[in-house]
């Protein structure tokens, strides 16, 4: 676990605002997909928006509030570089797009909000925090049928309520239902721009209903930032009830260790036809 | 009703392919916030979803999948001009990025995905249609204790559920839900860009909870096209179970009159502080 999440997903500015595109809201970044960031040579899809994320948030000097990523292709590890356009500069939010690259070609394209979420004004929330056993109460994923654990799992520290991760071993639970708890490695802990990561770190809930169990490729990730995380791990829920014709939804609520409500995800992926 | 919803929305190309920026995946649309669709004066979030995503559909040939939209400005009735830049295109799958401006300044930016949806592959979702008394027995919004019905409401054909409707009267029903059916205007059958108002077209379900009725400025609104939709009205529901420190979602599900689901909505929003 030694490779820590936040120089994984560092980025560098390859240069002061672009002289030559004579637009002071456009910035280019450097970073690279780091091995063992993925599952079977593929990035993980937070990994990937967690990278641009933080390029566009280091662009606005704000975090995200609701970043949209949609996945272009497959990212293998190697250098990459994330280009940001500041849309509108606003007194409380910014918008920015931008396009992470990897050899020349674009392979996320993402669109988000950014600003600071300000403790105050209303809260109704009337979802409750899914109920789980303690952290230590819970399962590190088992390995695959294959035998080969997503390296992805090596740098993180993920905890499956247990009937969840059953169907490894041939015992979906039937309900389209993965929730457990995401801690970084090494005792790091999560900010807003993990929360982009744990969005997509667990295996999908349609493994736990009678589709087979295979690459579940993602169209589309959007997060909603709700909250600043308090330290210790996320409490996570992530569901699909919705998967028509070969198209799946995946909704995700992560709360912090303090019980709040800090972040919700939602996808779109293709179902094997 | 006179100003059909497929006139309100289309869009005219420019030009051909730019030659001055020599890039055959970028072109330009003019089309025209038409009078009438609007909130106080203010063009509904999904009527400009819907303006822009047809541009960017007509770009590649195809209906949206997944379109996210990030408004930045109010949006006045007069012409508009849509940017889009195709950032991939795939055999199934093409990626589109946009911005719909208004008098030189961007209003509204996106990132959408299309793609047919065709029938076939899997389909397990376990989310039921809401249940609704028909169509001639909801009812059609209330004007506001103001006595100023949104113009919109003269351009579609809006019934809500009875109970979900008494906030306009003091009556909230305390449950942040507002469901009910959606239709165009003068007999037009809806299709996927249909939709796109339809995610945004009923009131906010927070105005049935306990916070005062006011203006709940759209940050984001994603909208999943899950299929196409059947002749008749949309049979819709809207929740908002999460507000956290003045920032809510409202999350939307649409059935067709078959009574299959064919898109769902997320939007952010911001509550008055």
């Amino acid at each position: 676990m030694s490779d820590r999440f936040a120089l994984a997903t560092s980025v560098v500015a390859i240069d002061g605002p672009d002289p030559d595109v004579g637009d002071d809201s456009r910035r280019r970044w450097s970073a690279a997909v780091h091995d063992g960031w993925d599952i079977g040579g593929n990035a993980n899809g937070g990994y990937l928006l967690a990278i641009a994320g933080r390029a566009m948030a280091e662009s606005v000097g704000a975090p995200p509030l609701t970043l949209t990523g949609h996945y272009l292709r497959p990212a293998p590890a190697g250098p990459c570089e994330v280009a940001t356009t500041v849309v509108r500069s606003g007194r409380r939010l910014s918008t920015v797009a931008a396009t992470l690259s990897m050899g020349g070609e674009a392979t996320l394209q993402l669109l988000g909000t950014f600003g600071e979420q300000r403790p105050g004004g209303p809260s109704r929330t009337t979802l409750e925090p899914v109920e789980l056993a303690p952290f230590e109460e819970c399962v590190v994923p088992p390995p695959p049928t294959d035998g080969l654990v997503p390296e992805l799992m090596n740098r993180i520290d993920l905890r499956m309520r247990p009937e969840d991760a059953g169907f490894r071993v041939g015992r979906p639970t039937g309900r389209p239902e993965v929730s457990g708890w995401f801690a970084l490695g090494d005792g790091e802990e999560p900010d807003e721009i993990a929360l982009l990561l744990a969005a997509d770190a667990f295996a999908p809930p349609v493994f736990n209903t009678d589709l087979p169990v295979g690459w579940v490729p993602t169209v589309e990730l959007t997060v909603h930032v709700l909250g600043v995380p308090a330290p210790g791990p996320l409490r996570c829920s992530f569901r699909s009830s919705i998967i028509e014709d070969g198209l799946m939804e995946e909704d995700g609520v992560m709360w912090d260790s303090a019980g709040s409500l800090v972040g919700t995800s939602r996808q779109l992926a293709l179902m094997p036809r």
